[in-house]
């Protein structure tokens, strides 16, 4: 935010933030879910010789492993590599990843909520922020990098139930046993949220992104009492800014009639939506960004290409579509595929 | 099979099965999945002394712990003690549970397809069958019996991924990268339930269930092209049958037009999807079952009431309602909400 009128001139040239901004574009701008990944033997060379969690924290290594996918395809956005769990070891949160996140002490009481403290970014978290910095001094300006933080709700469900799940049984019946102790631990991760993606825009994100990964396992009702209100709480905390801000909401079929009264730029959508139907739900004020099963990488060339163009015809004309996977790729995809993704995106788009 | 007069004399005055034929009922009836279960002080006595696959594998055992929450609970129908992998067994796979099922050697080829034996049902899995006569003997007349089977595309999930697991990513590649060697497993799974259904009829079940659980992973055309064939090739592997088949249709919420061509006479729906508007899509000619989110059971009483209550004018006053969880019963619910939950049902739905 230090040079507003610099990055104004930067992302206008943009595809990728004409189509979060709902403006025409030369082709669908595409980038996919976790292209900084294990997919890439390149990635898997760097992760021989360091952890996960020390990659996350060292800047000129996640900024490596970021620009990684961008030396081999013609995506139109980057994004920090990084996890939706980083900032919560700055508010005091304990936690290690095997892979997945296991927090040493769930939360399930009062005082442990108020035990959090404030996130402080550049002070927890500085390593984000340097990546931050690194990645845009290397890249250029028609490929905008975007920030991210997890949702309060999914980052209450790793927090209450300690550790990965299929289905969350701890946090979704914590949310009914103690609804006043879930709202307050939702608010404080808005808050910390709220900061924390503040200070990625200041370090040059041109974009930022908020992971609902686990908000499709809670139906309407409870999406609107217990999701939404500390999304809300992110939006208006996050007014002001310059930059578009993307939701995504991973298995929210259901709950698009909620999520169309939020005011955000972008919503990401999984690959079991129609993106017409949602378009329709949302309104006119909304761009969409999606929707390719991962697993069609594993389809044959003409296969591919079909589900592709019927992603596209999905979409339709209307200014607003960013093409990407409606989940992250999975790591044993072969490279190819994800060629191939890419150009015939660009070819079958191109409006030269 | 063998007494069909006595039959139809017995299944005409149960309210489950009238609600599965649409017909009047004295009450909504309910029932929930995994009913005989860990919430259960008296089922983790009886699972102190056996494993699991002993237990389902004793007919003695399993009849008792089928029977168990009838005699807590004023249900309106019991499930026969099992698991959808048993029948596999049978077939030749080699699994164990630990607890979800771990598959020797995940099924990856054609020649592994080729090498499944056909199923016996009485041959091959004799005790499900004598689990069903002892149940039957003990049962009054209106609490009937449901039998059960996996459908084929989650069988599938489990062969080709090997084990259980968040996202199958290697069933759902494998679709695309073998669909002839695909098609070819879905069948044999769609033969083998048609014969195990059968024989469960045959034993006395008087409605059968088909476990969808992980079709939720597909999007509608991939619904369309491989959960479905199998699912109706079953149905169609029924026809003659005078017992009442239920779809659980787990996480179905974006298939239901898909689903709606189903010739079955009830859909069982997840606590993510409208009761009222799954109706509206799956027609007039459908009784639903659902969907109470089990998150709910941990809720204050007048919570959990006013949540059941939002179900019940949810599904409306059309005949076709059969009440039930969205999803299995958590093994950490307390045993009383679940009277509550019954007995709530019951007062609030009585034409008396």
């Amino acid at each position: 935010m230090a040079q507003p009128q610099a990055k104004v001139v930067e992302t206008v040239s943009s595809p990728f933030i004409s189509a979060c901004r709902k403006q025409p574009v030369p082709h669908t701008p595409v980038w996919i879910m976790r292209q900084a990944g294990r997919y890439l033997p390149e990635y898997r060379k760097v992760r021989e010789k360091v952890d996960f969690v020390t990659l996350t924290r060292t800047p000129e290594l996640a900024a490596e492993v970021t620009l990684q996918p961008l030396r081999r395809y013609d995506f139109d956005a980057s994004i920090i590599f990084s996890d939706i769990m980083t900032p919560l070891q700055g508010m005091g949160v304990e936690l290690e990843f095997k892979p997945g996140p296991v927090v040493e002490e769930a939360i399930r009481s009062l005082k442990q909520v108020e035990a959090l403290r404030p996130l402080v970014p550049e002070q927890d978290v500085p390593f984000v922020m340097e990546s931050i910095r690194i990645v845009r001094s290397e890249l250029p300006d028609n490929v905008p990098l975007i920030g991210f933080a997890g949702s309060p709700f999914t980052l209450f469900c790793y927090l209450v139930a300690g550790k990965p799940s299929k289905e969350f049984a701890e946090p979704r019946s914590f949310l009914h046993a103690e609804p006043a102790t879930s709202a307050l631990l939702l608010d404080r991760l808005a808050d910390a949220m709220i900061v924390y993606l503040r200070a990625q825009a200041a370090a040059g994100a041109q974009a930022l992104m908020l992971f609902e990964s686990w908000g499709g396992l809670l139906g309407p009702q409870d999406y609107a009492n217990y999701a939404m209100p500390p999304v809300r709480r992110i939006v208006e905390g996050l007014a002001g800014l310059d930059v578009p801000l993307i939701y995504f909401a991973n298995q929210g079929g259901a709950n698009l009639h909620v999520i169309s009264g939020l005011d955000v730029d972008v919503v990401g959508l999984d690959w079991r939506v129609s993106i017409a139907e949602a378009r329709g739900i949302l309104g006119e004020g909304k761009a969409v960004q999606g929707n390719l099963d991962p697993a069609l990488l594993f389809a044959p060339k003409d296969t591919l290409y079909q589900r592709i163009n019927d992603v596209l015809v999905d979409a339709g004309t209307v200014p607003g579509h960013i093409f990407n996977l409606g989940h992250g790729i999975w790591p044993e995809t072969p490279p190819d595929a994800v060629a191939r993704l890419v150009d015939y995106v660009h070819e079958r788009t191109s409006r030269c």
